[in-house]
């Protein structure tokens, strides 16, 4: 053959080294002035990309151009979900050692989809999945010492679809699905519905149930449904609860609902993405209440735990049905370990079958904050979120508009509507702070979700002047 | 509320940098040394997390003491698969710009799921994905240009589950679910029956075609069991072709298939996760034939193309039944940017609804590389395994198993199966190199999948060495 001696186009180990010091100090430098950048982007469609070339380049270019190009024009197209100012959605927050555990995980750039591809990241996984049981206070059926177990999965998108599958399978399979019932509350997460849709269950196969006044499955509503389903010949067969939903943080009651569900036998998965990680204050575990009895249970440390996008946690009390509905062995994938029996392969406990080793990024969290640092910081957030509910209780212009959970505020202008838009529009606008609504009974509401990693009073301070300010006319200063 | 002066248990800005420094000089340092670890690693069952604490900590540990564990537990309980002699399986191969792109993407902990949340990180998505077309010669169909377009998924397994939703959306959704028929080659990837159990359909309505002698979907075997469901009253609604099968890189015959799929209506989705790569080689844009007739079309960089897991790049030709199967919109997603229909949000587009930043690495590779960098080392790789197909065709210890394709060689010892499996097991112990096998009409096959970033010619030289010193039963040196 020709031999080469051409470039390698590589690029070398002291290139690596030199760009990758470049690189950490362009993310510290950026992490230290993200309050600089209006939080949400203020990029028109198209914007972008129109100072993008449409065609990729023929020959390299300098990693110079391209930390060039990152700043000047990805950076302005970018909202600043790691702003101290983002109050919006749900803080997807980090930390420098999840972060560093990304990265880590980049470099090393293994494969997890069976133990046998790199055994490490399926034992580390297990761990770190025993160690989120002991930090959060989560029954002892998620531990992986007995029939249950831990995985991290992308997302609680995935995981709800995850366990949906290993319900079906338990409640018979394809072959019995027409007979299924579902069940979830009108203010569960769109996941859920999407999980049914792409399971290809008919839209009618998924009761929405009822919810109380405060957003909370109505539990009777749920026990009425089931007994109807299975005196009609349905099977009630899964049941999604929240613990914390998206709109009011409600918390729905997993005990009640627990207990409906197995008189039908039914598959309880609880969907804890944000208020899961409230487990980590021993004061709030009573997040964690019935939750005992459920089959699988799910939280998101990329939300509010201080680790980046994406780790969600999904654990099932029983790994069995999750296993035979996902396990599927071609020759090409067979080994000795898997064969034995004696070890876990995480490809049969998810969707895809290959896996990043995502466990590292939770494991150096963990270990750099210490269970003390994470509740530290956790019960900072919901304390920060106690004042802003005290400061509405005092205020004319706005009230609270769902009871506060955790760290979730949620208020409305007195005025209505139209005055809570103007507000909101205003606020954001100003680039200052994010928020996003949604709605409480029909009415116009502001989110304010507390809990990105290096949020503080001053933060919150800031923001209250400026809905304040917002209320009452007065133009905001803008970033 | 009370002040809190106590620590803050953040990384400060001083320390993210000292650590991060000191994380990509231990990464490089990792690349650097890589080739002196067993490439399979010799960890055996709970020997990790043996060596790890039972508990997670009470208080925060230092980042050094982290790093110890990593360097001393978890590297040597991997498989080395950016090792230079590693074979097996695929190259899930990476590069310095990918490993810097993820660590950027980490860094801005930005989410992707709509234009809206971050409009920088949906257009480059959409611009690089064009950038691919152009890249690998792909058709016109799939740029953003018109209704297609591409999205970066986690994988080909989640690529092939999001086509068969769309396909069945389509075909008329879950109303008409019973009546679909869908198929597939004997040698399609796994990921092809897991999606279709995933997606609720019982078994028989995914139907295996015959392979060629070859490995390739026979089209006239599709073509009859396509006109049969169809005479039956079965609906056939679903084809996945494969361009690079797993066991032996076959090619379909995707030009043929696209006939026998138009006449029915049938969605035809190509699985191309690690062939399609071949396609930045202008000589080997032969892998494309066909696909211009294709719904939808996927290949994974994280395969072949030195962007680290995650990233697979899906192409559909019209987007409408992809964000139609699915869209769902509660409130607290609502925006302005969405309901223009100016933008592309990116969350109908997958199954998950949160988003990584993915785009750049991707953009980070490409960049790094240029067209030119890419082909050179695609060609140069095809160049070995023709390299390593001369030398078996010269051997009388081995033969070539099935045709190669690409950068696959497929071989067996002409002694039978045992005495393969004596030799990849004597190879694979030896820490040298490491090889997967598979089976061929029956036969035990060793697959030598030439594709790491670094793989050069004294890699496949040594790993030739290595087979013929271990068919004639000489010991092996080990690592």
């Amino acid at each position: 053959m020709k031999h080469h001696d051409g470039p390698s186009f590589h690029m070398s180990s002291a290139e690596l080294r030199e760009h990758g010091h470049r690189m950490v100090d362009w993310i510290a430098d950026y992490l230290d002035g993200v309050s600089d950048h209006p939080v949400r982007s203020r990029s028109e469609p198209g914007e972008v990309r129109a100072a993008l070339p449409e065609s990729p380049p023929d020959h390299p270019e300098p990693f110079a151009a391209v930390l060039a190009d990152l700043e000047r024009i990805i950076v302005p197209g970018l909202t600043h979900w790691q702003s101290p100012d983002f109050f919006a959605y749900f803080p997807a927050n980090s930390s420098g050692p999840s972060i560093l555990g990304e990265l880590a995980s980049a470099g090393l750039g293994i494969q997890g989809m069976l133990w046998a591809t790199s055994p490490a990241a399926t034992e580390l996984e297990t761990l770190v999945c025993d160690w989120v049981v002991d930090l959060l206070g989560l029954p002892r059926r998620f531990h992986s010492d007995g029939p249950g177990g831990g995985v991290i999965a992308d997302s609680a998108s995935s995981a709800v679809l995850t366990a949906l599958v290993a319900a079906r399978h338990r409640a018979g399979g394809a072959a019995v699905a027409a007979d299924l019932v579902g069940y979830t509350s009108t203010e569960a997460h769109s996941s859920v519905q999407k999980a049914f849709a792409v399971a290809g269950f008919a839209p009618d196969q998924l009761r929405l149930v009822d919810v109380d006044p405060v957003g909370a499955m109505d539990a009777d509503h749920l026990t009425a449904l089931l007994a109807a389903d299975a005196a009609a010949g349905r099977t009630p067969f899964f049941v999604c609860a929240t613990v914390g939903t998206t709109s009011t943080m409600a918390v729905d009651p997993v005990a009640g609902i627990a207990t409906a569900c197995s008189q039908h036998g039914a598959w309880l998965h609880v969907d804890a993405a944000m208020a899961g990680s409230a487990g980590v204050a021993p004061e709030l575990r009573w997040v964690n209440d019935g939750v005992d009895r459920a089959d699988s249970w799910c939280f998101d440390p990329h939300k509010w735990l201080f680790t980046n996008f994406d780790c969600d946690c999904l654990f099932v009390a029983d790994r069995a049905p999750l296993v035979e509905a996902l396990s599927i062995v071609p020759e090409y994938l067979r080994n000795a370990a898997s064969e034995s029996g004696e070890v876990i392969d995480y490809r049969d406990w998810q969707i895809p079958l290959g896996r990043r080793f995502r466990a590292l990024k939770l494991w150096f969290v963990i270990r750099h904050y210490g269970a003390e640092g994470l509740a530290h910081h956790v019960r900072r957030h919901v304390e920060l979120a106690e004042t802003f509910e005290g400061w509405l209780a005092a205020s004319d212009r706005f009230v609270l508009a769902a009871p506060r959970h955790l760290n979730l505020v949620c208020l409305r202008a007195v005025d209505g509507d139209d005055a809570t838009q103007v507000v909101l529009d205003a606020v954001n606008e100003s680039g200052q702070a994010y928020l996003t609504h949604t709605r409480v009974g029909g009415e116009l509401v502001i989110r304010v979700s507390i809990g990105q990693t290096t949020t503080e009073l001053d933060n919150v301070e800031r923001l209250w002047g400026l809905l304040h300010d917002a209320a009452e006319g007065r133009a905001l200063p803008r970033r």
